[in-house]
């Protein structure tokens, strides 16, 4: 209606996107539950990487990203955190643990960012340019899709995967 | 910071959640059409369904979902829409070109759909409450949810998918 140089929008409110990124993690929190010991670290269809792969790409993704949104550097980091030394989580309640400490670390840098962040251009790690809140879709995009690949490995393990819709 | 009743938030450009939206479109179209013929409507793994009919479902949500956001009125589209008459497309060209007038319906529809429109709450098909934005977000995430399935199914079946990435 207006055509003046504003963009069309809506107010999206930062603690809704909050609670969107963390109600999918909260999903993929209970697949890795839901997975055999055995099959977390192993299970594969099509050459496709086990589900423990999986969850730490996401898991470097959103630690590297929070970091990045909050801070505006961007820098990947190897094994996932400081901490871990390079060292990949080799058992469920390891990969459990850091995935509540990303958990944790986004609670934690998420009311620092000013609103108007959200909407500003940045280039993630040097490559990825675009507002904040598409990056951010991004990473969350990325989960849901590594995700479903999981529900497949869970269906043809015979175990039912949690709900797609249940975030709480 | 501020501690009014407003909501912190960030102006999110509606041509950006288009664009958001018709490109993950876009990919799911390239997954119709990367499945062999005799596989679209009957591949499955582990009791799941073939990929013909996740994309219906997708197609479905996207064709009444769209309605309502632009009317207010929500009603399941049978068959996904008014002129199939209950009729699920039996090719790939038939579903194809279904998934095109569903993208012109969305391109049709959105810029009537006033901004603000996409804050308001309303309650999606009379069961689903929360704010448009949020039920636009969660149809895109069941897209990009049920496609993650699809590419299982292609690996397995030796077929690279197309990258996830690419959303032109």
């Amino acid at each position: 209606m207006a055509s003046d140089s504003h963009p069309r929008g809506f107010l999206f409110p930062v603690d809704g996107l909050l609670e969107h990124w963390q109600g999918h993690r909260r999903v993929t929190r209970r697949m890795i539950q839901a997975f055999p010991d055995d099959q977390l670290f192993r299970f594969s269809i099509g050459g496709m990487r086990p589900f423990s792969d999986l969850a730490l790409e996401m898991m470097s993704m959103a630690a590297a990203g929070i970091q990045g949104v909050a801070t505006g550097k961007w820098r990947m980091v190897e094994g996932l955190d400081h901490h871990s030394k390079g060292a990949k989580p080799a058992t469920r309640e390891d990969l459990l643990a850091r995935w509540d400490e990303v958990t944790r670390q986004i609670d934690t840098l998420w009311p620092q960012i000013p609103p108007q962040r959200f909407a500003e251009v940045d280039k993630a790690f040097g490559q990825w340019e675009g507002p904040i809140y598409g990056l951010l879709l991004y990473w969350i995009d990325n989960e849901i899709h590594h995700r479903g690949q999981g529900y497949v490995y869970l269906r043809s393990l015979g175990i039912e995967p949690p709900a797609f819709y249940e975030r709480s």
